[in-house]
Order: structure tokens, then C-alpha cells, then sequence
């Protein structure tokens, strides 16, 4: 099975990046330096090992699901998410929140990477197809491919997946008699990697109802992963309520989070509110790869939430990432040519960029080639569609991160890309 | 994928345990609570979050393969353990043991467990065949269930694997035709998970000589995948150095070691020692997975080697569990009728008794209902033999655990199971 598994591309930008120190790299989606939570680990891990019954729960196996505190609050967290975010268009109710708060089918993993891994085991086999975004998290598709499982692209806008589009897609799938390996649409619904995009919840709801109105005709269930990483990095406007809070959620709608991004991405702990149905087998999977996330982190994490620091951390993150990401948008400003289109992110780490000539942006173009020689490195945009077979796949974009370089850097690497792309658009 | 998942046993075993506080469990693989080294990582913590530096390294991202420094300590370690070990009968050579000390093909992961994962997920397909201990470790027999993957018993003595009836299943399975699907031998070779046997240094370089014999016929190599999970809670005898050291060994042997038993479960990390072909894949799959185990936990372990406080609490460990040993030995003594045999390892977490009546001793037997009702609990034997259809599973053996429990709840609970094994004796 492993033969399938390709190298992984980011791994190889980030050996560049870690070999050339003079390089800016605004590839990685590394977190920023300056506002990990050092002192407020510290003071949580001392306050754990002081007490010698606490100490030892965390140096002593766990429950393969998780600690059943961090459970709870993970599940409370979510729903106070999705209670205080915006309802002006559509309240969820009080109920259908609390359908989220469910900590009985909530899962701890190590980072929400792992989840999205377990998930692709529990429900897909070789051959079968998720629906996905185009642009979508590149990792996703590694794990995908890995598997030898299929993706298909769908056009998304400014609110999230085209409608239209999906039903399309849909329809093509169906026509084509592969209505039945459609098993899971996978969707980053909050400042999205790499494109920025937060989905609406109208859109949401349509997405969700079309997926039910497709279920009888595939034969089967169609889940919803929703990959909410990036929903706590919010600087601007509203929070979005939760696919979970959508009639119909409970059955096929996996929520997947984490604590990584939002506090400490060295302790990587994630997690997952799935469906009662497939707790189960994801629990078993989890047993077999490993029995259970770290008690030590766990209770790290837990500790941060009930202590107040974990929020107090990510206000004093938020204004960090604005600040940051108001630097790339100066920059872009100052240094990019006019035919360079890119994205304004609310939340998040990345800018995504697009050269409007249509010039190829790949790791063996020529646009890279020129901006590896000016020592600024960023994503390839061809990275992050799927291979899919209904369309060319898009090669013009950039993904740019602010979430790793210091402010200068980041002033510095836009100004050596405006400088390729001056010169690529002059050609 | 996921559905051919079972229930792990293991988790309705612990799930009894903990909603029945008066039962006795001699059935979790838990690790003594006591020893659990809450100073030494209290003080390690403290000493990585006072300088700003180290506690940012410790809450950032790493890198998939691993914190580099871990990686040369533990490949340093493990060389250290085969250089050191009992070389009477036939001491490694300075040039073999160098090769097993090369921390280019050592991998952090999560547990040695997750390594168990990994390798079988990038060397197995559905049907494909290992050859297993009789009996072995159910959690390694959980994993290839799951992913449809065969196993085959070979027979074990004090010394490990019988070599001529692994001679003779390889025959029985080139007379089937299957030798093509043989991709791989999996032996837990120190004071072994469940029977306490350690495999002997002739013994694995028979193993891996017959192996490399068999291969040009098998059409492809058979690696050997080394368990030394419970090698360094050795209390009684020399250690034996790993099958590292053998000629040959660098292509074929995948060493899968952990930190989680000599030093803090709670902690989740262990290692692989990988030939450089698997090393790729595994990363990428862990690449897959998670990205890599959690930096502050990696720095950790990495302290605690280097400034000697991983020795030191392995030496009270290794005390403690001699200690606990002794503890069931005496109860055996006194408490077991004359038809029970049981062995007396000199190392690791258990004894592994036998009903010489051959009475069964499963989930659903008499004979486990009634030592639950004597509020007793026991790993059932059959639970750790592979589903292998040249033999009858074997239904009468105990496993059982000094690890977790007290020394008192040790004695009063082999005193509760000697009761039900009297009755049943006489029965």
C-alpha cells in the first residue's frame, strides 16, 4: 500500500528553506515564533508535575478516545464557537447547538491531521472519490492519493464550493456511473488553505442538503468533513456558525479541529465531533495506531482552556496574524505588478496570488526557478488541486504565507516575488 | 477500509477495570504507577520553558522524521544497548553494531506502536502473509486484521521461534502457492508480550539466515520486523544484542523501540530503526499521518537521556518490577494448584500461566466468568494467537500483568484466581 505514497512536495520546500537561511521562505505554514505560548506553558506544566497524583495521570496511559475533561470542553468549545458566532442571516437554534456539544462523539487525535487520516481509513476504498475544493489543502490530497483514492475538484467562490458546480460534478458522476464511490465531501470552511475562502452557512446548508438529496441515488450515506484548522485564527469580521449546527448534521457531518494552530502547533493535539455511527471504527483505528494522544499534552491543553490562558493566548495571537497579514497586503501593494490578482484573508495564514498571464507558477517553472534565484520561496498553486480528470489543472497561483516570517521578512520576500513577477510580466 | 475494524478486546477489558474499582485487573499492560517519573519531568519541563529559545523549539512545529537530536541519541542508545549486551556466546562485531547506530534510518514516532502501524501499512497488502509468534502480541494481530492481512503461528520455546517449524510453514506455504504474499516476520524478541520469552542472539541470526534463504524463492525480501518493546525492563539475567547486529540485517531488520515503557507511557514515543529503502515511505506516510510526533515531547525524552535521569529512573523501574515479579511468583507458589504451569520471566510486565486440563480460558468460558465474579481479570490466551487455520487456536492460557497493580492487589488477586482455578481443577 505504501507504494503509492509519493513524496510529499512541502517536504521538499522545506528542506530549501532550512538549507538556504538567507532564503525568505513564505512557503511553510509554520505559526509565528514570537507568540508561542512559552511562559504559559511553563507555568501549566510546573503547576501539573507539582502535584504528584496530576503528575503521574499525565506521565500514565490514557484512554484511546481521550481525556474525558478535554473531551467536555472540546465539545463546549465548539458550541460556545458556534453559539456566539454570527446568526444575523439564520440563528442555529439552541438545540441544534447543542447537537454539537456532544463530548460522547468526541474524539482526541494528534493534530487534526490525524483525524482527516483516520477518517480516509474508516470510510474509503481504492478507487472510491471525494468531492473537494479547488483549490484544497495539498496534504489532503497526499493522503487521498496514498490511498488510491480519487478527487474531484469544485469551483469555489468568495462564500465557498459553487453550488451549481457541485451539483454538476455530481451529475457528471452519476451519468458516468460512479454516483456509488462518491463517499465523502471534504471541505475547509474557514480561512481556507491556501485560498483564504471562510464558507457561508447558507452555503453550508445548501451544501449539505444537496449531499442528502444524492444519498439515495448513491446507494449510501455521503459524509461532510468539515476541516475547521483555521477557525479560531479569525482577526476580522464574524465567526461562521459550524456545519454541525445543520439539521441532519448528527448523522453525517465530521467536524474536525484543533489546538494546534490556535495555541502550540509543537504539541499537536486535534480533534475530531463525528457522527455516533462512526465513533466506533475511528476509535478502533485510533486504538491500532497508537492507543491515544499523549495524557501530558492533553492535559496541557485542557489545563490552558479551564485557566483562561488558552483564550487570553489566542486574542494576543489574532492581533499578531492581523498585524502580520496587513504587512502582505502593504507589500503586495507596493511591489506586485498590476496583473497580479490576490486574495484579502480575514483569518488564517495565507495570501493565494494568481498571475494573470496564466504563466506557470510550478515548482519546474521558470517563475520559480527566478524566485528561488531572488531567495523567496512560496507555493506552487498546482499543488493544490486535485488531479482530476474533467479539467486542466490551474497552475497560476501562488500560496503565500504570513504566518511563519517575521514582518520584515515578510516586506522582504514580497518585495524579491514583485521584483519575478515585474520582470515575468514585462516578458 | 475501516470496516473491517474489530473491537479491540483490550478496551472492554480496561472498560470492566475502571467501572468496577473492587475487580483486580491482572489484564492492562499499564505501567507501575508509583515509579511514574513525575519529578525528573517536572524538573526537565521547567528547565525547557525557562529559555525562551528551547520552549519556542518545543512548542513549534519539527520535523516529520524527528527531533535530530532524539534521532542520534537513540540510534546512540540502542548501539550502546547491543555493544554492552552479553556477547559470551557470540559478541557482535565493532563494524556490525556501528550499522545498527545510524540515526539517518531512525524515526520518531508515536509509540513504538504507531511504527507497528506504519510498517504494515508500507509493506502489506489484503492477503498478503506475516509470520507471527504463537503466541504474540493481539494488538499487532488487531492491526493486520484491519487491514486484511493474514497470519501465520510459528511455534516458540524458551528461546523464541521455533526454527524448524518456521522452516516448515514456509514449505507448507510455498506448497500452497502462497509464498509470494509472505512479505514479513514479526517477533517480539525481549521478555516477549505475552509469554515472557527473549528471543536468544543464535536464534535470530537463524531466523534472519532462513528468511534471507527463502527470499529469491518468495520472489522479492522478507523483512523482519524486531519488537524490543520490553527490552529495557530487563531485571534478571544479561541483556541480548538485536538482531541489528547481524549480517544482513541493515536491508531486512525494521528495529521498532519505545520510551514509553522505561520511562513515561503518558509520553507516546517511540522509534523505528529502518533499512534506508523503508525509510522514505514510512516518513511519508507518517508525512500522512501527522506530520511528526510533538516537539515538547521528543526534547523531553532527548533531557532526560542526556543528562542521565533516563538511566537512573530506569534502574528504580527495573527494581520495582523485579520487586513486583517476585510478588507474583511468591502468589503463584503459594496460591496456583499443582495443574497449573506458568513461566517466570526476567523482564517485561507478565506471566503467562497454562490450564493443564485445557480448559478453556476465553472471553466467554466458565472459567473467566467465575474469576470475574471473584472480581479477578486476566488477558484470555486465545486472544493472543493469530487466526491461523493449519492449527486449532489455543484456548487455555492466561496472561497476566504485575505491572500496573500493587504488590498487594498482585497477591490478593492471583490468591481470587487460585481460587477459581482450584474449583475449576476440580470440576
Amino acid at each position: 500500500m505504501g507504494r503509492r505514497v509519493k513524496d510529499p512536495p512541502i517536504s521538499w520546500l522545506m528542506q530549501l528553506t532550512l538549507s538556504q537561511p538567507d532564503l525568505v521562505s513564505l512557503a511553510a505554514g509554520f505559526t509565528d515564533q514570537a507568540t508561542l505560548p512559552v511562559r504559559i506553558a511553563g507555568e501549566l506544566t510546573e503547576a501539573v508535575f507539582r502535584h504528584k497524583t496530576r503528575g503521574a495521570a499525565a506521565l500514565q496511559y490514557g484512554s484511546t478516545q481521550g481525556d474525558p475533561r478535554l473531551r467536555s470542553l472540546t465539545a463546549a468549545h465548539v458550541a460556545d464557537q458556534d453559539h456566539s458566532s454570527d446568526t444575523a442571516q439564520s440563528p442555529p437554534t439552541r438545540s441544534s447547538v447543542d447537537r454539537s456539544a456532544d463530548s460522547t462523539r468526541t474524539l482526541i487525535t494528534n493534530g487534526s491531521q490525524q483525524l482527516l487520516y483516520l477518517v480516509a481509513e474508516a470510510l474509503l476504498d481504492p478507487g472510491d472519490i471525494v468531492l473537494v475544493e479547488d483549490p484544497t489543502y495539498f496534504v489532503y490530497l497526499g493522503i487521498t492519493d496514498s490511498l488510491g483514492v480519487r478527487c474531484r475538484g469544485v469551483r469555489t467562490d468568495e462564500e465557498g464550493m459553487d453550488i451549481d458546480h457541485l451539483q454538476e460534478v455530481l451529475e457528471q458522476l452519476d451519468r458516468a456511473g460512479e454516483l456509488s464511490r462518491v463517499k465523502l465531501l471534504y471541505a475547509v470552511t474557514y480561512h481556507q488553505n491556501p485560498a483564504g475562502t471562510t464558507t457561508g452557512l447558507e452555503r453550508k446548508r445548501r451544501i449539505l442538503h444537496l449531499l442528502r438529496r444524492w444519498e439515495s441515488r448513491a446507494g449510501h450515506r455521503i459524509y461532510c468533513l468539515e476541516d475547521a484548522a483555521y477557525r479560531e485564527l479569525r482577526f476580522a469580521g464574524p465567526d461562521t456558525p459550524s456545519t454541525l449546527t445543520i439539521p441532519g448534521a448528527a448523522d453525517r457531518v465530521i467536524y474536525a479541529g484543533t489546538y494546534s494552530k490556535p495555541f502550540a502547533t509543537g504539541l499537536r493535539v486535534g480533534f475530531g465531533i463525528v457522527p455516533k455511527t462512526l465513533f466506533k471504527v475511528l476509535f478502533r483505528l485510533k486504538s491500532n495506531h497508537d492507543f491515544g494522544t499523549s495524557n501530558l499534552l492533553q492535559i496541557l491543553i485542557a489545563d490552558a482552556i479551564e485557566s483562561g490562558q488558552y483564550v487570553k493566548n489566542l486574542e494576543r495571537l489574532r492581533r499578531r496574524y492581523a498585524s502580520k497579514a496587513a504587512t502582505m497586503r502593504r507589500a503586495c501593494r507596493a511591489h506586485f505588478p498590476p496583473s497580479i490578482a490576490w486574495n484579502e484573508p480575514a483569518g488564517g495564514l495565507y495570501f493565494w496570488a494568481r498571475v494573470a498571464s496564466g504563466k506557470s507558477t510550478g515548482l519546474r517553472s521558470r517563475l520559480f526557478e527566478a524566485a528561488l534565484a531572488e531567495k523567496v520561496l512560496y507555493v506552487p498553486g498546482a499543488l493544490c488541486y486535485a488531479a482530476d480528470p474533467a479539467r486542466r489543472r490551474p497552475d497560476s497561483d501562488m500560496r503565500l504565507s504570513f504566518g511563519g516570517a517575521p514582518e520584515n521578512r515578510i516586506t522582504e520576500g514580497i518585495r524579491r516575488l514583485g521584483r519575478v513577477l515585474e520582470r515575468f510580466g514585462r516578458a
